[in-house]
């Protein structure tokens, strides 16, 4: 077999697309710790509040326009909007915009956002069959590991050499939760996972353009639909994934195969998913947490002589913009989301747009901002001074920052976010009805409880 | 940048993803020789073949099942069948079929099948929106050229490293063509070929399995899905094809971008395409070929004491199975092959039927044939003799076997071919009456005419 690559096949990889199909159709529902039942709560609520406050962006409306001239059946809810589909067009259209402000889960070990694809295609699937929370939370918990294990298995070389993670994995991620739901044996599953694995969606040279969120949602429905087609008895390679043409090997030279067979069954990947708190790259969190902190210590702009950051020189170089002109350079500015942290004590997407940028309370704060590099503080940490007019000095130091593994949002700062993102599209009355159905999601007879309430 | 490839990232590309743009969007409609505008008549035609002669298979079964599962409106035909399905099913469903039987049309410098994405995805559009053949055509040169461009520039290699090179095309391919058909401008273009770049189908471990023929026709989906997202504004990196972290330096080390830009415009791709004239892999067509010419000298199998075929060693490597038990064995069996030239004077898929591979005269005809390895002989070729009972020596040499682009299938020959795969699933009167419209598609009003006669 000719391969040019420096690392030649792998001829005795073991039967990964089998153990896969075992486990996903045979582990047993709610067959983990309280602690990652809930973690998969978490990162449920946290995916269906990104993808309700991207429902105007413009990738929604154009995504939706372009879906519709299929004439889809209308099958299922797209998030935050009045507009139903076939339910491969939700998943596809939920993945987009879940994705679409860079506000979802990421699992940092691999920088996948694990969500978008398998929830996305869950959720859409389980609204068309009127099927129970349980099944959406098992097939969530389920699908995400086999994404996951699947990255750790290739992750960094796979990633480095060009692909977007995050919907090159998502696809069997995404087919695993539909298999699961669909309750297809272990031999329709693998075929599942093999039809999926054909289907890789993403590039990192679409960063910064619709098409990122598009890898997401495209992962999603191939996925869903990979699971459609092996319930009606479509075949593929038992070995897609693991075989020297497979999946893996052409996609990566990197093949950690114990990735996915260490632990299987009793660690489970969601475990380590993470939730940004602010809308931006996580460099500069450390810096608005700090901000915020001093905020909520009584500390107002407007008593700000200068506020002094001590931070790694990758904060500067990633996000030094001094003088951001619109929300996007906002996003690479840590000055501006130092004033939007002591300003509005967060930093949502709303932060993040062209008229908070350019107001002039803003502008005078972050003018007040000034940075040193110091390399002996971490990249996830800041040392941040506010030296008062009134001559006082209030010292905050952030060594994980909020949204952190070690230092997670709280349920209750999930329900922040959220609110920040769900309210605008959906009202009050709405947030509070859909933030209660999810805490209970594993408990919810029929998901259209609330689907339902995800329109306006 | 970190690569872990042997090849760096060529930072230096020419804008490939732009420089195709101009060209699908401003190429004059029939921009090129009348030679090359028949032989774009005989790929559709042999395309259209190939996937109503399959229409019935169960791959097509699983497939349309599935999609049925979306409640598809009925815009386009399922070719070969009564259900109408939406334009993207449509295209994924006939790509399906037309590469199902693996008879299908070769690009032989890539081993690309180029029609099965690229046809599927424009004729489901073009009947949806009730255009006419010339834009049909058009649009089918023009796919087929950027699909074919950009094999060209990274075959071997690509193909070597596991991709299944139709599907990791063709979704450009038919995102070229129909976003010919919807008439976007350049800029719409590129970024209809940029969200297609990220959505490859296709890997050669599913060889053997009916996701081999999904990925046409997932690509084929893809692109079209690709072009209507472009067409409501969805954006993509506008070099989502040639730069360090696009498509062709992500998934190929080999990348000859010259390829591209060579004569575009003048030399088209589809010039080289050719049509199998047997259902089986192309290293048995020389020995078909010459028994299929022995029959047409008169010979039969009852007056043949022995037939000797000499051939180059490649041809026992890959099928040399002497006593095949089914359809499928029997596709990897010289011996096979020439019992079914000698005896039907043809070698469809109906001669690799189980019941044929079984038939007590074709065993018994097959038995009869020995073949000998001679390295002096090329893999295309072969010298056959045949050993009558009367002791007479009949000899046959092929230097280029029917179908190769030495020696192509005559349009009378392609109508044989399309002929044994469609009469038996829509009739004579509508074969003959679609041989009829495909030769004159390119003067069709309306493609309605042609999709309502391949619909039982």
């Amino acid at each position: 077999m000719a391969r040019n690559t420096t690392v030649p096949a792998d001829l005795s990889a073991p039967p990964i697309t089998s153990i896969l199909a075992k486990f996903v159709s045979g582990h047993a529902s709610r067959g983990w710790s309280d602690a990652v039942d809930h973690e998969a709560h978490r990162t449920f609520y946290n995916w269906l509040g990104c993808a309700v406050g991207a429902a105007k962006h413009e990738a929604a409306d154009a995504a939706i326009a372009a879906v519709q001239m299929l004439q889809p059946a209308p099958q299922a809810t797209v998030l935050g909007r009045a507009e139903k589909v076939d339910m491969a067009s939700a998943a596809l259209v939920n993945g987009i915009t879940s994705h679409t402000f860079d506000f979802d889960d990421t699992h940092l070990k691999t920088i996948i956002h694990p969500a978008g694809p398998v929830a996305s295609a869950v959720l859409a699937l389980a609204e068309k069959n009127g099927m129970g929370g349980r099944e959406v939370i098992d097939a969530v918990v389920l699908g995400i590991d086999v994404a996951c294990r699947i990255g750790n298995t290739m992750y960094p070389d796979h990633y480095d050499r060009g692909w977007h993670i995050t919907g090159s994995t998502g696809m069997l991620g995404a087919a695993a939760g539909c298999a699961r739901l669909l309750r297809l044996d272990e031999q329709k599953t693998q075929m599942a996972l093999g039809i999926a694995a054909s289907q890789p969606v993403g590039l990192r040279e679409q960063f910064g353009t619709m098409t990122k969120p598009f890898h997401p949602g495209g992962a999603a429905r191939a996925g869903l639909m990979s699971a459609l087609l092996a319930s009606r008895g479509f075949t593929a390679s038992p070995r897609a994934i693991e075989a020297p043409r497979g999946f893996v090997q052409v996609a990566s030279d990197k093949r950690a195969w114990n990735e996915v067979t260490d632990e299987l069954g009793q660690r489970f990947e969601i475990s380590f998913n993470t939730y940004k708190p602010f809308a931006c790259g996580i460099v500069i969190h450390p810096s608005i947490d700090a901000c915020v902190q001093l905020k909520d210590k009584g500390v107002t702009p407007e008593q700000v002589e200068r506020i002094e950051l001590r931070v790694h020189s990758l904060v500067l170089e990633l996000t030094g913009k001094k003088e951001p002109k619109d929300g996007l350079q906002g996003k690479f500015s840590v000055y501006h989301g130092c004033a939007a942290g002591l300003i509005y004590g967060r930093a949502g997407e709303e932060e993040f747009s062209d008229h908070v940028v350019n107001d002039p309370r803003v502008v005078e704060t972050r003018n007040k901002v000034v940075a040193t590099v110091d390399d002996s503080i971490d990249e996830a940490s800041v040392h941040v001074a506010a030296l008062l007019k009134d001559g006082r000095r209030i010292e905050v130091h952030v060594e994980h920052a909020i949204g952190s593994l070690q230092n997670p949002l709280s349920d209750k700062q999930l329900e922040g976010k959220f609110n920040q993102l769900v309210v605008p599209v959906l009202g009050d009355a709405k947030a509070r009805e859909i933030t209660a159905a999810c805490w209970e999601l594993g408990a919810m007879a029929d998901v259209r409880k609330l689907t339902a309430l995800c329109r306006p």
